[in-house]
């Protein structure tokens, strides 16, 4: 026999007043998300905001209020394949909605500041992809803006999502509880080959105008973010140099996620940001670090790779095996110890118990689900999200910092520590 | 300025009717998917057919319209998770509804042959999940039902959704290609640890009866099937041994996805499946198979690992690395030649394209994305979706030579291929 | 200043009375070593005795005394580039020889009996490569005849070495330590590919009479015995099949180390012995094997893998990466858990500290040596070497009983313990 | 029958006067070595002499001569261990003697110069141990003094025995077939772990006098050679930084191989070398390197880590896998593109046809067999052996650039490349 009030109930509560009628049956009231861009990125976090209702079901549940774009034909397309309520074509339209309670900025880096500002300054939380801006001095601002809404309530958060990673939660996790000892190493690379091929077009990645900087900003941003959030310690300290291997590209054409296509003609342009940067640092604690960024690892396809080792232990990771984390602890007997290969999908994992059983992996796309999750989970409970604006400036400032050193003849660069950080 | 016509147009047509305005708007039609089950495979095929939407966008596009299950506030909490519209009590009622078209059975294997005979002989499609049935009677009913239905252009598929992980398609792709040459070996281990613990509970998975068997047509089912798929062969005889290690274990009591608790009281049943099967096996092609599947594999979660050897190179694959497939050609001279480790994430790997940039992996789920997409293909481009009942049907009767060598102290017991077979 | 003296005593002791003189400086005494055969293990074994002395200094020290080859020329080569200091071209010459102690056979298997029952009907310890025998009933000859010299203070050895590559002495330990407790499967492959060309010619080991047989005597002993080894238990049934997939062969022409070309002329002959054996089996202790043993294992040079599951933890081993233990402790708590990858080159791992220093691997040739210095360790204590001629016996009778099976539809085959083995 | 005449000849040319009797036999002429040291390195080169001549049979065929040391029992330990004929306890002596035509310095890096010099004056050919010096300065006098003996047929070379692992020796010949092409990244790592213990004692090799630097130069030598030999380029300018983590240790007792006991009572000493070592460099080609050299990276033994991208392939080799070499090549295919695990055991793989057959790996002491037959192999041919005295030199340029570098506050340090050295 069909339940037929129930199925019926169910059906006009999810279609008709989905928030309200969440709230009568489960104590669960909606929070509408507006998100600003429709690429890549705009796909992931789309993805990420529904399966945080689905997955992780939080006291506030996201719904997908407003899409907005510039080109509003692609942005009803998102919009109609994730179920978006509704389109608009201007980002301030979107943020003027009193439906939107989050905005969600996935667009390139130079808009950043002026959206999140305004978002803020109108009361929205705002997740603000990554890098936070193209330079210190926006980034600031931007923190300062952070600063002053979260004295009335309002949240922030920049989207390093690879800190959310169960694999890389979990080596936070065993830093955190001592398992590292003082660290005193951290290697990290983040390896991509999308440029070796020198007739790979120039997009708007490859412009100092539209992306800041090149692999540094756009992928050296995630290692050093990672690299502060596992070890809890800052960089205080760069020595640098980067370079550009092939200076001029053919001009692109069409663009489609990360791929592109020359423009007809042969025109080509200048390249003005780096291939690669590699630097040295120290660490607040005094470990010394080695960082490499480059999308001219011929076969690296998006390895980021992260190992510390420390006085009691040593963790190692891999984004080509993203649910594997090598861990070792240095009190084990040499006869047994060794780096230690976990399956970082067990219940006990973080974010894992969401999911599937053990042994069934996640994918690259499950940290924008964990970020959605983390942050509606923090606004319900009043407390800031992380990473913040500010963990966001700080990365800007490496950014700079390695900038500055590269420009210098790799001399050392000192990178002052925000006040009240334990060094 | 908002683009107030649009985004009302969208917002009121994705929630009133979706499928009538997707319609209007993009040459796609609604396919209404009823679902019977909501565990773990209900969870798993939910995020299915959603994704397929968004990330596939199928002529044909699934909507969520009903679920069922006995358990009606089990059930009801799924469809508030995931937007299915109704919720019925009694799978009847779900096959019988006219907005039904698909009907997709996620319940215990005992069940599946009434559902889906009777969903088949009211035209509806049918997605089971596997093993198809726990008797080789049984399983023929459903592949003959699965054959009139065929008829009157119903389509049948049976979930394996191994063979859409796309190292395992790429796999298969290789070997159609011709690049594994002549198979000699397979060898093929399902390897998880879930009852290494004597106190683990007797969950249904334990009993013959719901389970059909154990190790065996849970996992070993898997394994069977990936090496029908990938060689394109089909298994044509066995030699089987299989063992229960703990005969005795605590009633469960409460029960959730794969975990569950003993019962108080301390209560004990006994187990009467498997705790692990082991097999030779002939293939069609002349070449030798070793299967393995178990459930007490110390340390093995969920590594499903195939290694095909043959005249012209070898394939290598583990689920604990699902985004990467090893391949070896026997062309490459010598001082060359090796496994490559192929990062399965181009956009010219199976079903990648619809997904994330290269070296952006997927996980566990999206196989069961690629499922629901391929099936509504099928159907829209009227043809057979594979694997078929039959497909269904030819595991069950390994399973069934499995356990009658087992039996006759691993007599050699030959497997009657299908008429028109090739060997 | 030179220190003339010792300078030139320690030259004169060496040359020309080395024995001796090592009595009289350091209490070492020599013992002298005669081989048969001069090919691929007669390499092996010369490198063996020569740095059995230099690194592990045995109180015995191993003196290459004489050769014996009935290709002198050959012999004598061998004898040059290591020190052999005598050359017989009748191994009943070398055995006769009263500076002789240890007969050392590294000929074919259809010549072993008849030399080691000689040896040690003559007083001399035995070291004997294997497979003990060709057959059952010639291991049981030899066996008997070692039992008869034992008690005479003779001792006999047969040649696994790959019982003493330090990672396999290592996955004993823990086992015998209880580190792994009740074993529930083993899972042993040997997998070779040097035959996968159709045009590989025929050598003596692809020859029933000499080799007696395939894949499954030359390599499939060792994973036996390596079995029989690690786990401390027996084999006490196994189910099995066979195949020989290229069935002629061109005649072999000149044949050097494990390489071979094709006689001129084109003849073919019949290929008499298995390419690949497969075959389950039960354990002593009640747990399940799978094995596997192959020269068609396209891409796999010398993979000998070992996975030991138990109810306490898991070993697993890939002689790939032959330096490696991969260590699983079921008592760690989940999050922690997994397989450590125990890199075997510790000085507290089993002979390890002779070499060098940790990280220092190891290679082939070194399980030769520790085989050298057990034996004479062993004859200086007076105690029995292991593995003994019973444990060679006991690898024929799993052989045996695999051909068996084989040859009879993969009828479960049981395998009786010899008097007095705990089950 | 035995063979007297012969056996007995072969005995006594071997014994009495092995030199002349090859000569007689076999073509081949002895050549006499003589060596200073009796510690690890001691150890590592007599096996490599001897192995020299028994696996490669040179025409001038090593003869263990002489062997020097000051501790005169622990040399003639050593002596009587390999059969080296005669003990020296002053180096003057074996420099000496005229039976002795290679002088093989083994000693710490203080003594390299002297010994050198002195041998080379001598008229001796001269194997040096790395680092070759403790200063650019001594390392450039060396190099001189190889200068002029190379006019009079006087051979030299420095002890970088790495670049004879095959994988190794294979990665430099992919490279120089252009199968990498614009070398655009190198990252090479030597982690060690054997100073994380602050109790671990302070030995000669943490004091600057006598070790000239730490981490740097005992260890970051030896990928700055692996660089300049696989990438056949050289560094031209480096930014690093330096550090010593312990700067207090217990002063040492006993030392034994790489291990020492603490002296008893307690008392401390400064650590005056470095215990981490990390900088960037530039390559003469224009790539970026990255390298890092420590004894603190908690859990790795001895991995030596070199990784080279370029613009048509890559590389990539870890020690603590020795016998494999990761090749990528960029023209496959992206669909079947990825790194090919080459197992280096190839008859075709440099070095290894003197070995044994595929797949059974050497260890760490063959490359000083390598080593030792490609010097007498080129002193045969009458051409200069590599590494010159002018290639340890270069790694000394840039060790001393590195700490100039790093007390200058990490600036840029540029290298001269030597005259005619191509950019």
């Amino acid at each position: 026999m069909t339940t037929d009030t129930t199925a019926t109930d169910l059906a006009a509560a999810d279609t008709a007043a989905p928030s309200t009628g969440d709230a009568t049956r489960t104590g669960r009231i909606g929070i509408g998300i507006g998100m600003v861009g429709y690429a890549f990125m705009g796909l992931a976090h789309s993805q990420g905001w529904r399966n945080a209702r689905s997955f992780f079901d939080p006291a506030l549940s996201p719904e997908l209020v407003a899409i907005a774009g510039r080109d509003g034909a692609a942005a009803a397309e998102m919009a109609r394949r994730f179920d978006w309520q509704h389109v608009e074509t201007d980002w301030r339209a979107l943020v003027a909605r009193p439906d939107v309670e989050v905005v969600d900025i996935c667009t390139p880096g130079d808009t950043h500041a002026e959206i999140a500002i305004a978002a803020l300054d109108a009361g929205k939380h705002v997740l603000c992809e990554k890098p936070l801006a193209n330079t210190v001095d926006e980034a600031r601002r931007m923190a300062d803006a952070a600063e002053r809404a979260r004295a009335r309530g309002v949240r922030s958060m920049v989207g390093f999502t690879y800190r959310r990673v169960p694999a890389i939660a979990f080596a936070r996790q065993l830093v955190q509880e001592g398992r590292v000892g003082e660290i005193r190493h951290v290697r990290a690379q983040y390896l991509q080959d999308w440029l070796v091929d020198p007739e790979s077009p120039l997009t708007w990645r490859l412009e100092k105008e539209r992306a800041g900087s090149g692999a540094l900003g756009d992928i050296g941003a995630h290692i050093i973010d990672l690299t502060h959030f596992v070890t809890g310690e800052r960089i205080t300290g760069v020595s640098a140099t980067m370079e550009t291997f092939v200076k001029e590209r053919p001009v692109a054409g069409s663009v489609k996620g990360l791929s592109a296509s020359a423009q007809e003609g042969g025109e080509r342009g200048q390249v003005t940001v780096d291939d690669a940067a590699v630097f040295l640092a120290r660490l607040s604690g005094g470990g010394l670090g080695t960082f490499e960024a480059t999308r001219f690892a011929t076969g690296r396809k998006n390895s980021i790779r992260l190992e510390i080792n420390g006085s009691r232990g040593s963790l190692a990771f891999d984004f080509e095996d993203m649910n594997v984390l090598h861990v070792h602890d240095a009190s084990v007997d040499a006869r047994e110890s060794g780096f230690t290969k976990v399956v970082v999908t067990e219940p006990t994992h973080p974010y894992v118990e969401h999911w599937w059983p053990a042994g069934h992996g996640l994918g690259y796309e499950h940290g924008f689900t964990h970020q959605a999750a983390d942050l509606v989970d923090a606004i319900a409970r009043g407390v800031d999200p992380s990473p913040s604006f500010a963990d966001g400036l700080a990365v800007q400032e490496v950014l700079a910092a390695v900038e500055s050193s590269a420009a210098n003849a790799s001399a050392w660069t000192p990178i002052d520590l925000p006040a009240g950080t334990q060094p």
